[in-house]
């Protein structure tokens, strides 16, 4: 198993006292967005409707959901090798001096081999001071000064999409190009420069722009291929000229 | 205004033919969350109270949406420099053969000078064809192979982090510490390994085993001079020994 693999199995996400079962229902259909399947639930408000709607095919993620009358039981029973905050308010609102780490940062300190639980909560309030001291970790999403507040599901997007970034793409057979396949294309382009009568540092930037937009365009490999065959034609049609 | 500034003022958000009022509140209140304002709609559905309830603190965005009856109709009248379309299923679902940008490179490639408006849509069905076609660039987010299809204000969201994620983080004085508060810290170390009577291998292994903590560790410049006072009274008390 990749670590991708590992991090799924290894990760609990942990939603303490819910008030809302549609973000009971939007968490777990993020978490199986991202391959993840265990979810717990501390002290939750009862599962409705709403829960099962939103989650659409992360149904059985909130069927399987396990449920503990507090943290602390959690924590007794499940005692997890490592346990990360998640706060909206960074700095202010509790004691502890402690620099939140951002999304990115917690991706690098995970162990994809240890046990770790991510602490969401509550919709209302966030997690308790105490709550919070018990973590190793605590992370924050950099929002903006007015309104930093996320809903805690789209809180929780994030930070899974930083968690899981650097998995493969799946791209259906659309690669981008190769440097070699650019390179070719360059040289192409440069042929086709030297054949037109401009003057020589104009030639150059020409050469210049055309390396700089190839850079930055995500071409694939067949865009790149159709490319070159019409920088040849035009080389060819030049030479004849 | 700096950058960040500017991708606020010049970023239109386009939700296309929303069909549920809660995800219009919710796309409000992940603008907001980030610092956007500008929301467009076409052909939504009726607003209903979900939308101003899931905005939260971001109704004004959702009372000052823009309305068109079409796209088409939206890009004549606002004619934004660049065309952002999101599709949560890449390569598969359009003929275009063209790369989806991860969100990293969306933001790469974003000019905060130029209006640029990115296209969310449909709930069902996504962005269609003709509509992925007009883009300049298309956008997807990795995710599980299983399970793509995301709700599309969390995919929202991510995108939105990663555009802003480069902004300074609002810390209210918790700062980590520099280099030189980290390095000073070390050689307090050093001073008291030095008065430890250990073998000179453990001793180095020791003091790597403090540097690499200390790496990982994200402390604040205040506990790393908490740190420095209690290493600077332990050396002290270990010469009076």
């Amino acid at each position: 198993m990749d670590k991708y693999g590992m991090l799924c199995e290894n990760i609990m996400v942990v939603f303490v006292e819910p008030e809302t079962p549609g973000n009971i229902g939007f968490l777990a259909r993020t978490m199986k967005n991202f391959g993840m399947e265990r979810l717990i639930l501390i002290n939750p408000c009862r599962l409705e409707d709403e829960a099962y709607y939103h989650a659409m095919h992360a149904r059985s993620i909130v069927d399987n959901a396990e449920v503990y009358p507090s943290l602390k039981e959690m924590l007794k029973a499940l005692n997890p090798d490592f346990l990360v905050g998640t706060t909206g308010v960074p700095g202010g609102s509790y004691n502890v001096e402690r620099i939140p780490l951002r999304p990115s940062q917690l991706s690098e300190s995970l162990n994809p081999s240890a046990s770790t639980a991510i602490l969401f909560g509550r919709e209302g309030d966030g997690l308790s001071n105490n709550e919070i001291d018990l973590c190793d970790v605590v992370v924050s999403i950099p929002t903006s000064r007015e309104y930093p507040i996320m809903n805690i599901t789209h809180a929780a997007a994030i930070i899974f999409y930083e968690i899981f970034r650097g998995r493969e793409f799946p791209c259906e057979g659309l690669e981008e190009a190769s440097g070699l396949e650019k390179n070719l294309l360059i040289d192409e382009m440069d042929n086709v420069l030297s054949l037109v009568d401009m003057p020589e540092h104009k030639r150059r930037v020409a050469a210049r722009v055309f390396r700089n937009i190839l850079g930055r365009a995500f071409i694939t490999a067949r865009e790149a291929h159709t490319l070159k065959g019409v920088l040849r034609r035009i080389k060819n049609h030049l030479k004849d000229v």
